[in-house]
């Protein structure tokens, strides 16, 4: 049994892995630290953990002997709090699994940019491999580091890369994307209370969200030139999942048959992405809760629209990271994951 | 006091309605009428009328005793059954507002189309003013038979018409569309049951939607050329509310203070539309309950976004229907509206 | 016109009392007060105001010059802040209506014991008017501070005072009330978090919420000897109302129109109180918005149910205080609140 | 590998027992049947499913086929369908596991009085066992028809019985139970819009629900002399999940210390019934798609208050049944439960 590590596992996609993580038969949980005031059983910040892991949440790291007791480290943390944590770990030798934005852009002043702050931890930038593992796969094999993808990243990339590779679609692409509170983590403010997010819809950070560098990295990088993205994300009053509406120009007219086709051959043998026949949309309850990214193809005269729906949480961060995890150790790539 | 009447009042159209014209000075209700089995009081079918409005809610119309006991007549009915009842109505000279689509689209063949059935008031068709009072007031004065607006399209059009009149577009529009669930009415099917909608979120009818005519047909008029519109409405687990993102391409870059004084200059006089100052945005929560429709503006390079937001059941439905109401009889524009 | 100012504009009930004020022929908002880094228009924090109510939300008070331009003091403040302010404009003679529990309990060491600190005003809690009409109708016409009513208590008490009254019923009371997430207000605590409130349904504060003795001293006074009352909240994911599903023991067995009737005597000229038929049950969507209190009742062998529901922004706060400064200032009761 | 038929796979709970049976590594679905014009792959019905089941869901039953290639038949049917199908499995000696309350009710009368239906299957109710696990695993073992219990009953049932059996309490009890939207099926209904369930709450036939004759039959027969039970259950706007307070009254005062003691020792080894410490209490989220039964406990003066929660959909429907399934074939009785 690998023994895993999670460090950050208050908060939804902590709790989400150890709940993958239960499942998985060849990984164990054996250590838990959170920010908080004192360590705890865990099942005091979970009930539904009682009788199921009944271990301890420390509030503190002794790096060291949590590097010699574990084969991988699981980083749920926030933003910036990764970069000071990691480099330890990796200078151990240990494998590293991040979900945070820390190592994902690879351009450090992008970073700097969009996430204000001084980049800390730079040098592991470049040794980082992006965890996109339907693009990545041959490299994760053999990570140290993996920068697990951003939610809305996630499924924005895996929609649109196939069709900036295929050449038919111009590079500028409208990304309407819609998704549960829990994507905004479980520190509390006002615009997150129930009462505001309950009855209401609304755009935020139009075209200035910070996934916005990582979605055009990935995407320069399939086009081999740079793509334009107007990002506009939306909160919807649902616990969990995305839903992203993707708008793009083709260069001619294709059948809607054909750009099914495109996005089969694409995924041909991915165990994760399912790919709806011609006219037919996935919503986001067919993903909650699974690692499956699905899409749905319409093509309107020159305008190709995707719907592509993921579960934020799942393919968006915990089970990515698990996905991730079964390549790094050699595992069958959905062992706990179905 | 006008004495009004109101056809279809057990749905959310009729119902809102009834709560706007309860609070409108210069009109009173006088008749009630819905489709059941058989007539009762309007507090049965709405508990919280008891005490305020204590008045029969009958299931069969004597037209000839409707029409003469009132001064106008709103049809909150559904599609195809408007036409139905209309004619009677208009040929005993009464003012009609209908709610329905039935005489919304000036092409009696695309009606035909979309809704896929035979017109049976042909002739009162070419008589109908489109009733979007910012764009219609003064033909709205003197008309006899009134089209209010559908939902989706009230805030698609009071958002395209002043680009496309400045032209600094180009007429080809993406209008990516959030309804609440009362926007699909009270009438029961499996996919609008409450564990079918809450925790979710989809896309339907992806640029097939019955509303993209009668956008079409209205920005096709404003900009007096062919516009082509990508209309994708989803549906938010919410009861009410709408919240379009709206992409339009820039022929040449402006600002986006620029692109809002466009937005203020044209409705520098409108009461019910209130644009917000570069880059912010409505949310639905800031038009719940009211006749206004809010906009916020971003530009990125050369896409023009507009956020836009009604209320589906207010602006949307029964508010816009009370706001021709007070033109049509000459009250203050806002009477019982604010 | 009466001239009146919010202290405490920015919270639920602040933001709720605005919006009944505004549609009070009588009343006029003249001054806002709310806790922020820096003054700004009210409809800054309220875009739905825009438009509507263009004045100015302070961040700070001076006493002596809000005395003098307004008649009236709302209080929408905060436990323990209010009996810092209150004095002030008591002092000057003004007549304040208080949010707060400041100044509900009777008996200052049953506040100290469940608000757990230091009552600072004790000299005015003997003048103060438990603002709850239907009981206190007489003595708030000449009150110069009333104590608004708690949310939880409106409902409760209303139910239980009549059968109390009655002598039918043992002073010994279920209170199982179940309320929107409003009531817990607008400071931001993880608790209280869409994805943790929504989805999710929680008894809390069990037998152990500091609105149990408010309820247990008006119905002792009622009773005129001691009432035993087992109070257990619960936290529904909706934003407002609050229905109480309330349990009695029957001395001797009646039947249910018997017990219909005990409560449509006492409420006989009530404008806010409805009872319903036998056996037909209020559902908080009844009094969404509505300054109403709805019951229905059942009799099961000796039990006593009844199910009562209100909306807890508006009986249950700002409507109850609006309804309370009808009755101070000689305007008919229900002005503004239908 | 067990093969395991599913008739009524189009509801919730059948599409929930399809959920777990996947998880199960004893159990394989092997045949599908639910109401509908035509057949099609289950995918089809479920989305969530494709790549994961893809086989056929019959709309026909051809019962000597189906009982000749199954071990063990689960009816997730309508109350009344149930038995029109169970007899002629039963009769070809298969293991019947039944969703409906057409086998709960061991007095026939009882059910046609409550049910509104003649029972056209009275020889076979002598047979069946309340699949009650925690109460009745002996006889579960043999049984060749067990009658799953109805979701309400089982969070009170297992609350109330071991609190009758040590007599500590009075034989009258009031259950007052909230649930989510699922407990209502899939079948459509104006009652169950998303528009009408969103943002309300309510109580729904009060004393008069079908489960009452359920829930006294099981407290009788654990009480020995006749229970009182007014049972009140209320409708929450959630998906699934149900929270019960229960209010018993106590003989003589006990601390909740004691209390605590009685439910700890009564499920001892119980795998899937938790009792929190004392003042501490469930919340629905706790046991959301789990098979737990957790509960929480109160003493106010005599009175005994438990919080209990399960998810109508696992223990309180396709959980319980798979525990049933689990002890009848000789399975771990947490195998594909955790």
């Amino acid at each position: 049994m690998l023994k895993a590590a999670i460090l950050g596992a208050s908060g939804y996609a902590g709790e989400e892995l150890i709940k993958i993580l239960l499942r998985h038969p060849e990984i164990k949980i054996s250590y838990l630290m959170a920010k908080m005031d004192e360590s705890c059983p865990i099942s005091d910040l979970f009930p539904w953990l009682e009788h199921i892991l009944e271990i301890e949440c420390k509030n503190e790291i002794d790096v060291e002997s949590v590097a010699a007791e574990n084969d991988v480290i699981f980083l749920a943390l926030p933003h910036r709090v990764s970069m000071d944590i990691a480099p330890s770990f990796l200078n151990l030798g240990k494998r590293v699994i991040d979900f945070s934005a820390d190592y994902r852009l690879k351009d450090v002043d992008e970073y700097q940019k969009w996430y204000d702050v001084e980049h800390k931890s730079k040098e592991f930038v470049k040794y980082s491999v992006y965890g996109l593992c339907e693009l990545y796969r041959e490299k994760i094999k053999d990570a140290q580091l993996i920068a697990n993808p951003g939610c809305y990243p996630t499924g924005a990339i895996l929609t649109c890369a196939p069709f900036l590779k295929s050449g038919l679609i111009e590079p500028d692409i409208i990304i309407d994307a819609k998704s549960g509170s829990s994507g905004a983590g479980r520190t509390p403010s006002v615009k997150l209370l129930f009462s505001e997010v309950n009855e209401n819809f609304k755009a935020y950070k139009v075209c200035n969200h910070q996934h916005t560098p990582e979605i055009v990295q990935e995407l320069n990088a399939v086009y081999g030139a740079p793509v334009h993205v107007s990002f506009v994300p939306h909160l919807v009053p649902i616990n969990r999942g995305i839903l992203s509406t993707i708008y793009m120009s083709l260069k001619k007219t294709i059948s809607v048959f054909d750009a099914v086709d495109i996005l089969k051959k694409f995924y041909h043998n991915e165990p994760f992405v399912r790919v709806r026949k011609a006219d037919v949309y996935p919503e986001i309850k067919d993903v909650v809760c699974s690692n499956f990214c699905d899409m749905g193809i319409k093509v309107d005269q020159k305008r190709l629209i995707v719907v592509t729906a993921i579960d934020n949480l799942v393919k968006g961060a915990a089970g990515q990271a698990v996905q991730n995890c079964n390549i790094m150790f050699g595992f069958k790539e959905t062992t706990g994951l179905l």
